[in-house]
Formats: C-alpha cells, structure tokens, sequence
C-alpha cells in the first residue's frame, strides 16, 4: 500500500556533474549540477538544468557553448567544493589549484584534472519554472584520459569511478557491485 | 594528456527509470529510460527523453501525462524486460505479472510493484534531433511504500537499493558505499 508523500524533485540515483563556461572576460567557472542526463543519440546531446541566478547561466547564455565533466571518487572534494560557493564571488579554478583548458571546439573550459570531459554547443534552450534554464548541448567531440579507456576506446567505469548523488540526504555515494547485464538478465526465457 | 575519442551519448553514471503511460484504449505499458532526470524544483518537474518510434511517445503525446518508477534492484530483471521489448507488440504488465494501478491524479498507469512512483503532468514538450521527443514532466505527487521512507518521510537510497546503468558496456550496478557528504566535505577549512 503506497503513501502519497506530495510532490518533490526526487529521483535516485542521481549523476554528479560539472558544468565549464566562460564570462564575458574569459574567466573560467565550474559547477557541480545533478539535474543533467543524456537526452538524445543523433545528434548526441545531453541536457543539464542550472539555476539562473547563477553565473554557469549567465556565462552559458553569452556563450551558447559548455563542457561537462564526470569527476571520479577521487575528486569529491573538489566537486563538492564547485557546488558549493558562487563564480560571482571567485574564480573556483584559483581557489583549488585546478587547471583549466580551454576546449578547442567549443569556446568553453574544464578542468584538466577531470578524467572525462564532453564538449557542448548549445542546441536548444528552454526555461522552465521561473528559476531554471535548460540547455541542451550538442556533444561536439569527448575528450578523455588514456587511463580510464577502456579496450573499444570508449570511458570504462571501473576505471572512472564516477560519483553516485543522494538529493534527499545530500550524501555521495560510489558506484557500487555489479548487478546485472542489461539487454539479457531480462530476455524471455 | 586527454585523447580525443569522438561526440558520443555519453555520461556516467544513469539512472535507471521506468517510465508508464497509457494508450488510447487505456492499455498500460512501461519502457525503462536512462535517459531522464530532475530538471527544476519549482515546480518540481522530470525529463525524460523516449524516441519518437515508441509506444511511450504516442501514449505521452495522446495523454500529456506519465508515471516514472524508480526500480528497486529486486526488480532488475522485470526492468530489464520492459527496456528490450516494444509496447506495440504486448501488454508488458501481463507478459511479467505486474500490477498496474491507475494514478489518481494523472491519466497514467504505474506497476504497483515498484516502491517509488512520479506522477507526472507534461508542461513542455521539445523535439531533439530528428527520432527523440523530450518531455517535462510537472511531479503532481510522489507515490511510495512505507517501507523505502526513512525517518523524513522522503525515499531512503539504502531502503529502495535503486539501480546504476552504464550505457558503454550495457551492465546495471548497484549504489555502491557511501562516499562523502555532499555540501561539507568541499567546504573551504
């Protein structure tokens, strides 16, 4: 017997993102959103959803281009951190010691430290409510480490150990065991 | 240093989602998507993205309202069925035994077997590329067994186990260990 518990922005589990855009003066900015997901193959495209009192809005609507990085377990600190605190206030790239590279297909930054990084012009954009923007990114080009490829070339994720989020609890979690195949565990028998 | 790898629908982790619709003569059917997340919290609203070719999509165009489940990873293999076979051949609720359930506040049916259920009512509606149909989707009321809340009464990860999915290599995952706190083990010491 279910319970209605009211409506809230809940689903688990949630991806860990980071969002890289330049202002006006080319000051790189980062931000850490879990509202993003893949939403399209051909062209490939993923969507992130962020606030537009933030700078990650303002810097994306000059630009109409940004990257999204997955950050591995090992960078929770300073994923945390770039969720946290404003690119109005300060420059988050000086504030960790993270180096930024500017993408060379998209006029946009990241984070070199970041294993896996996805290049993105903006392809459409809507607003949503009165607080949120959505763009939607076409993934122009991936760039990657060696180190997390796996034999096809492709992220393996094993080696890129992405980050899981709780929203409700505001916990991260490690991608856990492996369950099952999919495509296969649920083929009729 | 970062090699390129090529545009590719790629991020890490995904959500596993199973998505309810109706049809025309009310006919319930389910399609598991990775491709969705929380886009905006006032009004609380989901995305999801399903390609034009499928029942979903005429069941959410013709009703403007779904129920997105979030699958518990006891319920791996049903998830799995209602990803691979399509709900223009069959009653997927009939073919697995699971039981629909009519939201009351949509025109949208749900598997009572999933503990955490959206109710949704589409607000906006976007074309990507030329096969998908993106869907914003208002969260009218969250539907939940007792038993996956915790004390807030909102979904507890570690009671509703829900799944990981890596689209590279096509194998759900599990909600591994806890990793940090999130807006707290970034903040500046």
């Amino acid at each position: 017997m279910k319970i209605s518990i009211g409506p809230h922005p809940i689903i688990q589990p949630n991806p860990v993102l980071v969002v890289g855009s330049y202002d006006k003066d080319k000051v790189p900015n980062l931000m850490t959103v879990a509202w993003g997901s893949i939403c399209c193959s051909v062209p490939p495209c993923v969507a992130i959803s962020p606030a537009k009192r933030t700078k990650t809005y303002e810097n994306i609507t000059l630009n109409q281009a940004f990257t999204v990085s997955v950050p591995s377990e090992s960078l929770v600190r300073e994923t945390d951190y770039v969720g946290i605190y404003k690119g109005k206030r300060e420059n988050k790239f000086e504030s960790l010691g993270l180096t930024p590279v500017q993408s060379e297909i998209v006029n946009a930054p990241y984070a070199d430290e970041f294993a896996l990084v996805l290049e993105c012009k903006v392809i459409q954009s809507h607003q949503i409510g009165e607080f949120i923007q959505q763009f939607i990114g076409e993934i122009m080009d991936i760039k990657a480490e060696s180190r997390i490829l796996g034999e096809n070339n492709l992220p393996d994720i094993a080696k890129l150990l992405p980050i899981v989020y709780d929203d409700v609890e505001r916990n991260y979690y490690k991608t856990g065991d492996w369950l099952a195949k999919a495509f296969s565990v649920g083929t009729k028998k």
